[in-house]
């Protein structure tokens, strides 16, 4: 998928600063999952209609699907897995906090745009680790046809009334400005996570054009997506 | 299960005031299983562990996934579910308003009798409905294991501190009482229900000596419930 999808090949996965690095990787991710649901659950409060809600609380339920397999997975490694979820808790709740929405379409827009950048991090930070934690990762990361209806609601939102489309466009911005802080936040408060991205003596890393390379991948998509919600990035 | 298993057999699924019924049986619960995940979804946040916090959220997840289903089976008998469902909320949202847990024992005790006293009671009823129906009805109210760690924390709870057994046995009492008052409520408001129980001249339904055998049959399994927390009824 990118430049270092074969990376990790190879690397001994008994390594302890490896190791550190997948436990660190599971963790963030597992964290950021109960986060989601937990502010799916919320802002599904928000829905105008019953289907809408549904819609938000079914994409909750997969959050916790997905937690609880990464879950298993580091139980697995011989870790505790609650204590590798908590040091990513301050990170995830920040970010949340920091972005909560003011509105049921804020609501909509961050569902759909901010979980799609969070997946687009973790799938390219995954591209370092060994094919199975790789493999496991990719399929949490997968989502299913849930959040089409958020496209075709904000789409129909924008047509009634064309005065949403640049607040929303605004908050979308905030969204992948916050974002970019916290995993900023997260990668310079765990070595173990850093160290992987940076690589080593025997597996290649990221210098700063590929970090450049993977910084351009990312505010690429989030401009598709914005773009397929009717909003200017 | 009960004495009025086979009682639906041989009835036209075709018939009106049978297909009524159906429908709002299918509303209530699928709308108590909304209301159930907004509940545990909010409750899971009193957690004093990441791990009960999981937990909870998971058995929240379990009531989307059920929910799912019974959405599918109402939209394939022609009707809007959301529209069934939506005539349920007033009832449900009163009595998770009338049992707001006060902390997270509170909490975790309402997971497990509330829950075990709707699930029961809607058992009760789905034996009045047709095999398929009911088929459908009691997979949805099948719990796996992950209410056996309720047990185990308030257990121990108790056992670190006998004092809040007390408040609890009162608590899980209140809860009885709050779900009959709304069963009652569901029942009053929802003639196509009670003529489901009543009966028709094609079907049997329940005389006052079954409704006062069913329940008995509820309080015993609401005891049985409570003195496996360790609380008196």
């Amino acid at each position: 998928m990118t430049e270092s999808t074969s990376a990790a090949e190879g690397v001994a996965i008994s390594d302890p600063a490896y190791q550190a690095a997948v436990v660190d990787l599971l963790g963030v991710i597992s964290c950021a999952e109960l986060a989601a649901f937990e502010r799916l659950a919320e802002d599904a409060k928000l829905a105008p209609e019953l289907e809408d809600r549904i819609a938000l609380v079914t994409m909750a339920a997969v959050e916790v699907d997905n937690l609880l397999k990464l879950r298993d997975r580091l139980a697995s490694l011989g870790v505790d897995p609650h204590e590798a979820m908590a040091r990513f808790e301050p990170a995830l709740e920040a970010f949340h906090r920091h972005t909560s929405p003011s509105n049921w379409l804020e609501g909509l827009v961050k569902a759909y745009v901010g979980d799609g950048l969070a997946r687009d991090f973790y799938a390219e930070i995954a591209a370092f680790v060994d094919v199975e934690t790789r493999e496991l990762i990719l399929a949490s990361l997968r989502r299913d046809v849930h959040s089409e209806f958020v496209v075709q609601r904000v789409r129909d939102a924008i047509a009634a009334d064309p005065r949403v489309g640049g607040p929303l466009a605004l908050w979308g911005r905030r969204l992948m400005g916050e974002a970019l802080t916290q995993a900023q936040r997260i990668a310079a408060d765990h070595d173990a996570l850093s160290a992987l991205l940076a690589g080593g003596v025997d597996r290649p890393g990221m210098d700063l054009a590929s970090l450049g390379r993977m910084f351009n991948r990312l505010t690429e998509r989030h401009a598709e997506r914005m773009a397929e919600l009717g909003l200017a990035h």
